[in-house]
């Protein structure tokens, strides 16, 4: 999809391979499963894409960041499966499924400072580290809140949307502006990218949610409405709540900790007749025009069209 | 004990306090109840003592350091009390108990992450925050070693060396280095007090699985044989199935997943009975001394004096 960064990708996989290698044979032994089980790289492709903008763009200088990055994505990934007791992740077993829960806590605390160690050995801007570790308490942050409001009928859609900032957006804004600093932009640049990171991430939040509750399990690996299965209330359920006729027979399942089939498939019923689906579909509408609209004239051509396109494939996608 | 830090210590409690708030009411919450839980502080203490041989040593650029190390600490125990299933540490509640475990991880990584922020936001030398992203790294691997091991009834004495390095003597080290680091001591006199934190942090942590076979309840919070029980093989028991003529009989109970109380109570018998005790305090001492003689002597004399105090607490503390 992005020519201009494809290479970067190929190498940015040995490069993880690499990094995950230690005198501890079954860090190297999780560490290269959890490589292996691929994944986007949609966070490394963000980050490359305003990198390439730079003068002297060379992978000696720009990869340790891109390796940590996806790292700090990962770790969360492998505490997020232990949280969710989840036993696979895009059809392949999780670290958790293979090696337990106790190993898995340990591994992802491997891989966080692992990343940390990346970006400290490699003299990146201070400014770097600094928002890094920042991004690892707001991911924190981010699901601390949403494990605390699980089971809870919320029709408060700002903290909905402040939980999915610290959650995605935020990671993906830090990672175009990581790029930016990376390519010495100017801070007008940079804080466009921010801004175009952090709407994309919305927009792909808000999707990612909005798949969850329309998918099938052969599309993103699991049955929908998950979500509303773990008690966890996203946009479309929170808008049908203020507006559906049945919002009280709604609020009465997603509050239910012993929720069962039936159950769950009625509130998706009442969430897809209200008009949940719409409006967050036009909220994800509304952040991909906005991000593409900030985009930076200065940047290169080739730079610009591939983030335009990366915002078209965040609201298109369909897994 | 160590008055010459005294006031540091004090300060240190505030700070933790301070830097625990967070927007995230339930952060606050957690982050105040796990400061206020307590704790020797040993890491601040010993980084307090090598950062006061500086000359001009003030609490604003010693202090944010002094915070991120505990906290790291913290955050391992709150991961390390998830893994065991713990309902208390120092007669106090864990997180998990409180909190579950699912918020319990969370709150690891962002404490975690939060110790990086503090060091990256305060303009430390590069050297610190390489130096604890990859001590972090160590501290998960040498969990990883240990959950690897448990149940297995290893003899392989090296291997128990370097999981209790890297759990408990490496950090030891590193808060000596860094306060060496942090007060501009010469390089000599820097590696001089890592090797002294080496050598305190290994004969610590072998008091402390002595502690752990020989205590009763009252005096460390666990009954006796808890490691044991949780399957983990220590220095005692590694030399007790070497010279033990029960040697077989230990074994079959060390590796034994469903062990009962009175087959834990044979195997301490038969650590006791053979040397494995008299052995693991031999070593005790020799690290003690090993410790001792390496202090510098240009260091001043009331914190040549302390840190000598503080190997013989380590070595005579009875919880």
């Amino acid at each position: 999809m992005f020519d201009v960064i494809k290479q970067d990708l190929v190498v940015l996989e040995e490069e993880m391979l690499s990094a995950v290698q230690s005198p501890v044979e079954l860090i190297t032994e999780i560490g290269t499963h959890l490589v292996n089980s691929g994944g986007k790289r949609l966070r490394p492709a963000l980050y490359f894409l305003a990198a390439r903008c730079g003068r002297d763009f060379n992978h000696r200088g720009v990869m340790p960041l891109a390796v940590a990055l996806e790292m700090i994505h990962m770790a969360s990934l492998v505490h997020d499966d232990v949280i969710d007791s989840a036993d696979t992740r895009r059809g392949t077993p999780t670290a958790n499924s293979k090696w337990g829960n106790q190993i898995s806590i340990l591994s992802g605390d491997y891989l966080f400072a692992r990343a940390f160690s990346l970006v400290s050995s490699n003299h990146y801007d201070e400014r770097i580290t600094n928002r890094l570790s920042e991004l690892v308490c707001d991911l924190s942050a981010g699901e601390i809140i949403q494990n605390k409001e699980i089971y809870r009928a919320s029709r408060d859609v700002d903290e909905y949307y402040e939980r999915i900032a610290k959650k995605t957006a935020d990671f993906l804004a830090i990672c175009c502006e990581m790029g930016g600093i990376v390519a010495g932009l100017s801070a007008k640049e940079t804080e466009a990218l921010y801004t175009y990171g952090h709407a994309i991430g919305m927009a792909f939040q808000i999707t990612d949610d909005l798949l969850d509750l329309m998918s099938s399990t052969q599309k993103i690996g699991k049955p929908a409405g998950n979500d509303i299965l773990q008690g966890i209330v996203t946009l479309p359920v929170i808008r049908a709540l203020e507006t559906s006729p049945d919002a009280a027979e709604l609020e009465c399942i997603v509050t239910d900790r012993n929720m069962t089939q039936g159950m769950l498939e009625r509130a998706i019923d009442i969430v897809k007749e209200a008009d949940g689906i719409v409006f967050a579909q036009t909220k994800v509408n509304e952040y991909i025009s906005m991000a593409q609209s900030v985009l930076p004239d200065s940047l290169p051509e080739e730079i610009r069209e591939a983030y335009h396109m990366a915002a078209d494939y965040i609201s298109s996608r369909e897994f």
